[in-house]
């Protein structure tokens, strides 16, 4: 039973994306800062579970040193880790630009890194990276969100152009819009304008299904009534 | 049984369309410059066809005469057609041009705005269009190709802001390679390095299988080994 | 005296560049539609005009026909035409996209053409053509501009990579925002909310001048107050 | 005199820069791990110098502690320095990833604020920041470097969409190639195929003097020759 490595759960998204992954037949690995909350999610998927800080190498070693005593392929990993603040540039705390750049980019660097050593012997699998659209358009008030976001899709591209023609699929996913859950209510007029979990983790499914003739490695996903 | 309609058909990609989309419980129509050669593709997928130059106002008057007559919703469009020469710049024949910027672009406006017509009422449908590399980067000697790809993606682009809201969804695949057929041989050495005809196809149902909450716009699709 | 080729003279943007080239020491050629309102121009900056339909061979050759006569080498280009309607998608009159392919596109390839057959013999020269931001993102109610822009980029584009190692020098400068002329009012609390002629021909002098080192294919000029 | 601040000086770009800003009526401060170097550029220039590692909070105090104690307005700020390792992806060393992301992007946005600080109550400025080609492509065994140049870019965007409203002129100039210096031989039968430093530096001149009705956030330069 291959393994599918989801890092940074706790949204809806990583919820719906376990819950396919394991009907898919994959072994859900969850990784999280607090891995207590994802129990219930666990016992529904079959999920192994590790509490791990992925923008550190103790933290990302965790992570692996899991993957590695289940002792199966890994065939998939998901990056989804990002750190966001907003406000006037000359008011941003230099410390939360290194946090950004670390959670959102290097955390993403660890893990895949991690993930290709493992999967290129194997000559395949797939290692997803969620973006925003910050990552391609640098917002006002949103410096250290563009640079983590910036930095993510450049791994992301570079992996790309250097892993695919060694079988590894690498993607980045453009969310652009705000993702559906609980706690936000979306405007009675407007229906689905806020991105659903269980969308967004079809098309992640869709990319790990991608027979190696034609690879997406990005896609932007937004809501029927988003500007852009 | 709801119409989807595919104009420019002839190679793999627009077959294996018509079948995973009669699978899906599509009625498909079929328009070629000769849709005599259509007859066994009509058969199989339960097709109807009809012979016209979609870069004409009257060719694409007699395509959707026929969408009309047969009475049902369009669900779907696909454009394909597009016209192609290489060589120095300054050797390009105008006429080249023009017929560049006719088939690729005009006639894909043509065919796209009979669609949009027909599906606002509805506030539903999904118009595709083929698009390929040459419309996101500009290659040497391929000034004509670039022209006609460029604007078909603009014109993508101009529909997807303006017809999204109102619920249509526009798509325009990048399709950066080869596409896999009979006459082509792939190198040995290299398998998979030309777009198998059916991952094309399965990534257009796939599109227009989107909830509209995620909606992607533009997707790029190349082999695995392929440099970009 | 080198010439340098203008066409599309009419707004303030040509007559600047027409100003500045005289200044710099060429010799202007002017070409437009209706030649006869440029005659305070040309004695001003002496120049030769011709009344020509850029986007037609017939008018093509019409303009480079004065320019052989002169028998001064063409050192320099600059294609300005575009053609611009709005609205709806479904109610764009297919003429009109038609147009807007020609003269935005098309006389924009026919004269690059002519000017880069002039060029490459002596292994240098500049071909500039004016963009807008709809080249480069297709916006609602403008699918035809986008189309004719898009195509102009591509154009472009091409060219550039094609014969920039031949010597010639190939521009798509972006005008995003409004350019500021006699007829609109700026408004009183946003100053320089107008693109300055002065300040673009500007521009366009600098790319002229670029040492072949360091070549701009292609710069975005934009009012600092404008949205993008 | 204004001040003009170049970070991350030592190739022969800065030192150009430095000469074209004195002969402008600027007075340069200039910025390196080691200013002993500078002394001859410094003495010719009438710059001032200062040693500092503008990645980290302390060394940009440092720099601008100077540009405060010489008293007079910063009218430019220029940032320079980059970190690159190339090798295969699973091999690069993450902390080489941790100091490409300190250099090339966290100390850009260190000195970017601070000058930023400085120039708004002025409504008025320009801050500079010099990329690359890896910034707008990923490049395969390159993913370090990429990660660090992209956040620049997203900086540099995200800053220019604020900052230009408040008068604040952000520029993200793309070198594409290699810069010629005494080191570097270019191919006799290729001249001009490295990018010239007086090149470069013509260009932030014009980026500095632009009209703030014509604005360009970003620039690309590439030598005649060079393939894109």
């Amino acid at each position: 039973m291959a393994i599918a490595l989801i890092v940074g759960v706790g949204d809806g998204l990583s919820a719906s994306l376990a819950r396919k992954l394991n009907g898919a037949g994959y072994k859900p690995v969850l990784a999280a800062r607090d891995a207590d909350k994802l129990d219930a999610l666990a016992r529904e998927t079959g999920a192994a579970t590790v509490s791990a800080d992925a923008s550190t190498r103790k933290g990302v070693d965790a992570i692996f040193g899991l993957v590695d005593r289940l002792g199966d392929k890994l065939a998939v990993a998901v990056y989804n880790p990002s750190f966001r603040v907003r406000g006037p540039f000359v008011e941003i705390d230099p410390d939360k630009v290194q946090t950004a750049l670390q959670v959102t980019a290097y955390g993403a660097f660890l893990v895949a890194q991690q993930a290709a050593r493992r999967m290129l012997p194997e000559g395949k699998g797939t290692i997803l990276f969620t973006g925003a659209s910050a990552g391609v358009k640098g917002y006002p008030q949103s410096a250290s969100f563009a640079m983590g976001k910036f930095a993510l899709r450049g791994l992301a591209q570079s992996m790309a152009r250097e892993l695919h023609p060694k079988g590894i699929h690498v993607g980045h996913v453009v969310i652009d819009g705000a993702i559906r859950n609980p706690g936000r209510t979306e405007p009675a007029d407007k229906p689905d304008s806020m991105l659903d979990p269980d969308a967004i983790a079809e098309t992640y499914m869709q990319l790990i299904g991608q027979d190696r003739s034609a690879w997406a490695w990005e896609i932007e996903l937004r809501p029927w009534v988003e500007n852009f």
